[in-house]
Order: C-alpha cells, then structure tokens, then sequence
C-alpha cells in the first residue's frame, strides 16, 4: 500500500473526530454531500434520531408527501371514530344513504374539523361526537402550528448553498505543483469571512495492521474576505506537503480521501453557515488545470458567474513529466 | 480532609462562578445534567423563573398535558361564563334540557370557539354571550399563537445530544496515569470545532475552614475539529496536576468532583451548542480503560458506533500498583 | 470642575461610540436600564423607530393591550364597512331592531370573520359584502400571522436575565481600595463565558471647552467562566487608574458615570447575551463593601442565592481615612 | 490610466472574492446597497434563487402585493374548480342566477374555504366539491403556515440599519490628509463591537491587460466599542497607503472603488449584522470634511444625533494646495 510510504514524514492529526482504527480499507470515511459515512447502534432508533432535523433535511417533495399522508391518515381515523360513535349524532347527514356515503361525510366533516374550517352543515351533536370533535380540533390547531415550526424552520436553516468542483486536480502551480479545487456559492446569497479546511484521509501500514491516518494540508489561501466569484482552493504540494511524493502512478494505488469544509458569515442568514464534501481517489484528475469561470459582461455593466463551468479544466502536462 | 494535601501545590482559580465559601461539605456543585445544584431566593418565584423556558425544557409528555390542561381549563372557565349569560343567547341548544345538557352544550360551544372552527349549529346571540365569544376567539388565536412558538422553540432549540460515559476512569496512560471520559453524539448531528474544559472541584481546609477551590484540569487534546465517532478526554495526571499524589485509596476519601464543558458547532442548527456533567467521586473507576465503541461494518462500507458502549471498560492494574 | 484633575495623566480612548464633544455637563450618557441617553432627529419617526422592536420590548401588560386595542379597532372599522354596504348583505340579521342591533350585529361577525371562527349565523351575501368580509378574513390570518411571530419573538429574545447591585462601591481591596459592583442571574438561566467591561466617562477641562472622556477601567478578573452564584466586579484603584487620586471629598465633584457591560454565552438561548448598565456619581457609596449574597442550604445539599441581598453591604472605614 | 502608477508599490491582495481578472473597466464592483454587481448563469434560475430570500428582501408594499396576488389566484383556481365540479355541490348556492352569481358564489365559498372562516351559509356535498374543498383548506393552512415564517422571518432579519454619508471625502488630518466617511444607526438599535474594512479596488495595466488590483486601506481606529453616536471612518494616506500620490486632479482619472464593509453584534437581535456599501470616484470630495452631526439638547439632559446631518460638510483647502 503506497500510503504507508508517507508514514515516516508526516505528522497525523488525531482531532478529527475519526479515531485511527476505523479503518478497514474500502468505504469512504465522508460521503460527497459532506455526511459521515457512519452509522450509529445501541440505542433505539428514535432515540438517535431526531425526527425535526428528518423533516428539516428531507427533500421539498417528499416533506409535502409526508403532510398529506398524515392529513390523510388522520382524517381516515377520525372518520372511523365518527362512524363508531353513530351518525346520527352528526346533524345534517342523511344516514341512510349506506355505509360509504356516511364515510365520505365523516372524512369530510374530520376534514372541516382537522382545519378549522367548520361549515357546519355537518355538526356534532351529543357528548361523545363532540369530545371526538374537540379533540379533533385541538389536534388540528397543534398540528398546524407544528407545521408552521416545520416549514419556517426548513426555509430559515442557514446553508452554505456551495458548489464544488466534483473533480479535484493536481495542477501546475508556481514552480512545482498543487491540489485545487473549486468552490462557489449558487443562489443569490453573498458569504464573508470565508474560511477553508483541508484533511487528507490516508490508509496507512502501521504494526502490520492497515489503519486510516489524517493529515492537515495547509492552504495558499485558507480565508478570503468575501466569495463574490469562485474560490480555487489550493494546497501547495512541496517538501512539507504529505503529498510530496505524489504521481500519477500512485493515484489509483494511494486510494486517499481529501475532505473539505468551508465555514463562512453568510449575510441573509445573518448567521455562520459550515458545508463540507469529500474527494475519494477516483475524483482525482492528474495534470490539469481549472478553466475562468466568470467574465465581464459585453456592456461592461456588469460581471457573470457561469456555474456550469465550475469543474471546466484542460488536461496539462505536470512539471515533472516534460 | 485528604483534598486538603494539594493545597499548596495548586494554583486555584477564582472563575467559576462558584465562591470559595460555597461549600460546607455534602452536596455536589453541579448536577449530573450540567444544572447547577442550586436554588434562588429574595425575588418572587414568577420573577426568577422564565415560563417559556420551563416550557421549553419539560418534557414531552408533561408538555403535552400542560396544553390539554389549558384547554380544559379554558373551556370549563368559558362554559361557565355562557351558563351565567343564559343559555338562551347561545341558538341552536333546547334548553330544557337540565343544567347538564346546557352545560355540555356551552362547553362544547367554547371548544369550537377558541379552536376558531366555529360550526355555528350553536352560535352566540345578544351583547353578553357575543362579547364572551369574541374574547374568547381572540384568547384561541393568542394561544394557538403561544403554542406555535412552543412547539417550534422546543424543536429548534440548539442542543447539542451528547452522552458521557457514567463513569470517570483512571487509567494507565503513556509512561504514568490520567484521567478519562468518554463522550459521543448519540442524534444523527454533526458537531465540528468541539472544545473540552474539565475543571477539578476540591473541599480543602483553610484557616481552619473547608472552603471548594477550583482547579483547571489541562486537558491533552482540549479542541477537535469534528465529532463524528467518539472522543475520550484526557487529563494526564503528572506533576502539573492537582491530582498527581492521588490513588485508589484516596478516591472516597477525596470527595472530589470533576466538571465537564462542552462547546462545539452543531451543523444542523448552525449554532453553538454546550453541554456540561459532572462526576462526582462515587463514579470514579480507579484502574480501567475504555474499550473501543466502534468498528467498521462487515462490507467494509461505513462504520458502526455502538452507543450502548459509550461506558465499556476493562480493569487494568495502575502502573504504581504493579 | 474636579474631573478635569485627571486629565493629565490619563490615556482617553476615542471608541466608545460616543465623541468627545458631547458633553455639556448635565445628563447622563446612558441610563441605568442600559439604553443610551439620546434622540435621533432629522428622519422621520417611522424611518427611525423599527416597529417590530418596539413591539418586542414593551411590557407584556402594554403587549396585551396593543393587541386588544388592534382588535378593537379593526373591528370597529369593518363593522362601519358591513353597514355602509347594507344590513341586508348579512343573513341571519333582522336588521329592523335598530342601529344599535345593526352596529352589534356588523360588529360581532366582523370579530368571527378576523378570527376565522366563522359561526355561519350571520354570513356575509351578494358581491360587496362578500369582497368586504374576504378582505377581513385575508387581513385576520396575516395579523394573526403577525402576532405568533411577536409572540414567539417576545419569548425567545436573548436576553442576559441579570440584576446589577443598585450601588457601586468604593471599598478597602488587598494594600489600597478597589471600585466594586455585584451582578447575579435571577432567572434560572445559565450563563457561561462572561465577559466584563467597565469605561470610565468623565466631564473634563480641556483649551476652556468641557468635553467628556473616557477611560477603561482595567478589572481584577475580567472573564469568568460560569455565573452561577452572584460576580463581584472589581476595579482596582492604582496609580494606573484614572481613579487615583479620588477620594470621598470628591464623589460629589467629580460627578462621575461608570458604564458597566456584560457579554455572556447562555445556555437556554444558544445564544450571546449583552446587557448594559450605568452608575452615576449619585450611586457611588464611598467607604463600603458587600456582604455575601449566598449561603449552603441547612441539610448542605444545595446552594442557596438570596437575590434581595445584591446590594447589602456595611460601611468600613478606608484605608486612607484610618 | 493613472491607477497603474500606483503598482510598484502596492502589495494587492487576491482574497476579496473578486479575481483579478474581473476588470474590463467600467461597471463598478459594488453596488452601493452593498450587493455584487453581479449575474449568475448556467444554472436554471430556481435553482440560483432562493424564493425564501427574495421574499424576505422584497420592500414591504411588493411583499403584501405578493401575498394579495396569491390569495386572488388561488382563489380564481378554486372557484374554477367548483364551477367545474358543478354548482348543485354547493348547498346554499340558488344556482339559476347566472354564471356570474355562480362564479361569484364559488369564489367567496372558496375565500372562506381558504382562510378557513368557513360560513357554511355555503358548503360542499357530493364527493368531488368535498375533495376539492378538503384540499383547498389544507392549501389554506399551509400557506398561512408559510405566511407566519414570512412574517416573523422579515421582522427578524438581523440588520445593521446603518446609513452611510452619501460622499467618501478626503480631508486634512493630522499633518496630512486622510480618507473620510460617516456612519451612522438611523433606528432605535444599538451596536457593539463595531469593525470596519475598507478595501479599494484599483483597475491597473498589467502585461497590458488591464486587471482590477485590491488593496486594504488600514484605518487610524479599525473598532469601536459601541456606535452610540455617528462614527467617522478615516483612512491616513501615508507613505504606506496605496493613495499616497493621491491629488484632486487624479479623481477622475484613477476612477477608484472603495469598498466599506461594516460587522457589529446588535442588542435588539443578540445576533451579528453585517452592511457593505461601495463608493466609486464620482463620490468622492476631494478637499472637504465633516461637520458634527450631533448635540447637546438644550436642556442638557440626553443628546441629539441630527441624522439628515450625516454628509454635511464644508470645503477646505488641502494642505498639499495651500
């Protein structure tokens, strides 16, 4: 394993929260969208989930999905509370249109109940329709104002909203070489006070037994006052650099993870907002370098982000092998 | 009092927030939940106590049953108030038929009104009874407003969902001994620049008083960038220590009691979240370490932590006992 | 005018926020309550004020009736609304009882449409009643909207919960004498990471014109970890304190203001919390020192902080005066 | 193009956000409400925009504009819908009328439905007009839902409400002459912590490309305490600034940028706000300097900050010119 050859010059790390034996090969240690790559036992799954953060980060399709099941679900049970405690304590219905008919205006009648809209064409009578009634009520007001919570909470969550480059390249750079990636923010938000976290995740041989080592790499640039543009984070690989040894030849064979993260002062959010992603090998492009991805626009008036270019690069000859 | 031999070797700290002259013996300072032992007097219970926090922190259940509390509650008082304005202002209720119809009858009515979903089968008529249910919807709103803000500051409050190990250990460490707990996030959050303060509690006499002095215990790695498995804190016991002339015969006779501080960045609230413990002497385990809580899975594709784990030690003999 | 004495040997500092010439003697710079004693003038008032923070900062009974007040008048309006458009635009309305029953009736279904309870009773017909009511039940869900958001607003502010000890002592410390002032938390709040700052203003003499300068006043201990009992702030008064040479003689004289802030990480809010004071030369208490404020518990199971004691303190002669 | 004199001398630096190659002159960089002026591309736009965020920053009169277009559309959908579903499926609705009566009828219903006021002098029967309804009043409520997020989140926004002066202007100072500008809170809000940055933005010949180099402009007081008053910016221009050759007859020609950039912690939000603004050379005074902005009130009892003040200056004679 051509990591282990790093081992005697480099100094690990072992404040990044991975302890050095977690690591059988195979498997990245931080998935692409910046998640460990962990799951946790011991304790039931309720415990360890926290089911406001689940509705939080769920997609918007799938969050809406789950509203309607539970307006669904709950309008089904009330109904069949309704139907149990006999219609004729619902004034309006005429019971004896059947079973289904009394179904559809009990749903309907939990529906009117559920959002407070009450019509009151259909109204409980009697003390046990208007406990089912009550109860109904103060579920949907609770309910409601849970939703409330949820969708401000889903909109308000400060995010980074980054792009990265999905490839990361060893590029030329200066007199030797260097690792870049890049970075930029895609919607309309303006982040300050940016800062960038490099670690390198080796595989390394250590008393015969395989285990992951962490490296710091330093940055050329590692904070910028404000990300306007694009951001080409670089790690200067020279004589100090874990990397120092790095060809193309050992690419495949190294099997490193380089793991990112960006803190940053975003200004909508008025708050700190933190996004992280990780390169395996297999992202990996030796020898090429980043294309510009903004220009002025032809009035002058103005400039333009082009976000589709954000991994555009041409492949180069490396100083090393010309 | 043995805590009374470090005296003169310790350099106390003021700090804490706690006085010297707290600390008549018995009693710990700090609560195994990180609150302070500690109760406040001289100022009115409703302006020393934050209602909305209470709210915020009770538990599930309890703060479930406090809102089904106000609601019945609001509605009997309510009910009440339409029983003395005359049930003939409510239309829609035969009011012949005794005092416990016309009450149902009210009661229900004031359910529908604060819930706002006002059917109108019974509805109010006159200048008294409308006042009443005009108050009374506009109180429905006001709640429902209340319990909005409830429900999303008790989901949305940053915490940061992390569990200790029981117990303390003392443990061989490099060429002499230290001081070991264990933490681990047990919520599917993700903390990043997770910073440890681990401060030492000792009942030692001076001028003929026992008065608690504070010593800051230097941890060996006191900030990780990530807390993404578990992370055991170290207090090395050396020369520098307050503890260095402690031993297994001393742990019960030492009283001593160690304070835990966390702060770190949680990535879900995008906030700081803090967490404190304390350990008093009776969860000093002198002479064990902690076994590893976590391994990578069977395919090799992530890894697993077992919480149940977070306090898995064996017994090792200490170096000085060997 | 005494104050201008120290002038000499003082190194003013120009970031306060306030500038030099703001001084004619008389008037305090900031109030006790820790606001600024100052207006804004040139702009409009609605441009000046943010309505919202008046809102969130005035007193709940103030809160409640500006609520009330709102409902009132809004209701008062779309009821005038209701019967310029025509009683006979309401169903449910015997509109030949008179314009007081007219008025009452408008009035209390303009209360069921802004709350939405909608009893149905009295419902609006025909195309200008209905665009009225629509208009008021659309105005009802944003005002109620508003409200849950002032609420939740109200409640969840940061707020730092600390109570100042009405007096600032000059008091006997170590060898010399030291400006003293007590703070505690009187919620059951918990503060960590305190931070204190004292600045000096004084009203001195400078080329014939009185201008007012400030001057840090370096504390004994500056930062504390936890505020858990109650914090003496202590300035001590040295040859490097622009203090120095003061004495009781000069209390009156000087007419000193000392501007105390507080600046904290609490636990409920996850949040930073700031509050200000300020102690004017007429709360100076020239020969004292404070008593303590908290006590262990008889059966010594807890601590005991007695919030009506901040302030207590006995007079001792100083050392200068023996 | 003078700017370029200034090269040789200047150390750039590249951590602005904006690469140097973002220059074809004209078009300034920032916009002086202190956005990018700057365009997104190749992404589609709703994934470049966060419809939460624009909603938040829309002007207040756009905001209830928004809100009054989505409750008439929605409401033009419904009634639609329950044309379509037939009229006979609403009780209450004399149907032989007219289609305008019928639409208009449908429309109010579905108002009702929406805001969850329900009547029910009108209300659905039959299966389909049920189910529109149903979810009609599920749309109500979820949109209230967004509403109230919308709401709280545009009071909430943490802002600086900062109001610069109008010109940058360069003024006599000391013994030379300094870079000037004003700052002022035009709300009843207070700022602590206040830092400022300035950063110019000179487009400079290099290799015969033009390129727009930056440079920070330290300043003589870089953070104050607390912005109680106006706060006046001032950048020395000494040998080492990058304006040292600076002259009135260079204004026109450099056409600089400067960049201010100003982060406070606010009392009112306990949270940090952040406000930039950009002054380009046709806002530039060269020659002049502020006068006082505030007073003492004639009374003497608080002060007054004049903020129609804020850019009142008078001309001077520069010291390099008399």
């Amino acid at each position: 394993m051509a990591g282990a050859n790093y081992k005697q010059r480099l100094r690990d790390i072992d404040n990044t929260g991975f302890g050095p034996n977690s690591s059988i090969e195979g498997g990245r240690l931080v998935n692409p969208d910046g998640s460990n790559n962990l799951r946790k036992r011991g304790i039931p799954i309720w415990e360890r989930t926290s089911i406001y953060h689940t509705l939080l980060r769920m997609s918007r399709p799938m969050f809406f999905l789950a509203i309607f099941l539970f307006y669904t679900t709950a309008n089904f049970f009330y109904a069949t509370m309704y139907l149990l405690a006999g219609m004729e304590n619902l004034t309006g219905v005429d019971s004896g249109r059947g079973w289904f008919n009394n179904f559809m205006e009990a749903f309907f009648f939990s529906c009117q109940t559920l959002t407070t809209v009450g019509y009151g064409r259909v109204a409980p009578t009697g003390l046990l329709a208007n406990i089912i009634a009550s109860s109904e009520s103060l579920l949907g007001i609770l309910s409601f104002a849970l939703a409330t919570g949820l969708i401000y909470g889903r909109f308000s969550r400060p995010r980074a909203y980054l792009v990265f480059s999905p490839n990361i390249l060893v590029s030329p750079f200066r007199d030797g070489k260097a690792l870049m990636l890049r970075v930029a923010t895609y919607k309309n938000n303006h982040l300050t006070d940016v800062e960038a976290q490099m670690t390198l995740a080796l595989h390394v041989k250590e008393n015969d037994k395989v285990v992951t080592k962490f490296y710091p790499l330093p940055l050329d640039i590692s904070k910028i006052n404000s990300l306007a543009l694009s951001w080409t984070i670089v790690h200067k690989i020279d004589e100090d650099s874990p990397l120092f040894h790095y060809t193309r030849a050992l690419v495949a064979e190294t099997k490193m993870e380089v793991i990112v993260n960006i803190k940053a002062f975003d200004d909508h959010f008025s708050n700190i907002v933190q996004q992280r992603t990780s390169y395996s090998w297999t992202q990996v492009i030796y020898g090429a370098k980043f294309l510009p991805m903004f220009e002025r626009a032809e009035s002058g008036a103005y400039t333009i982000l082009a976000l589709d270019k954000i991994n555009e690069h041409i492949l180069v000859p490396m100083p090393e092998e010309v």
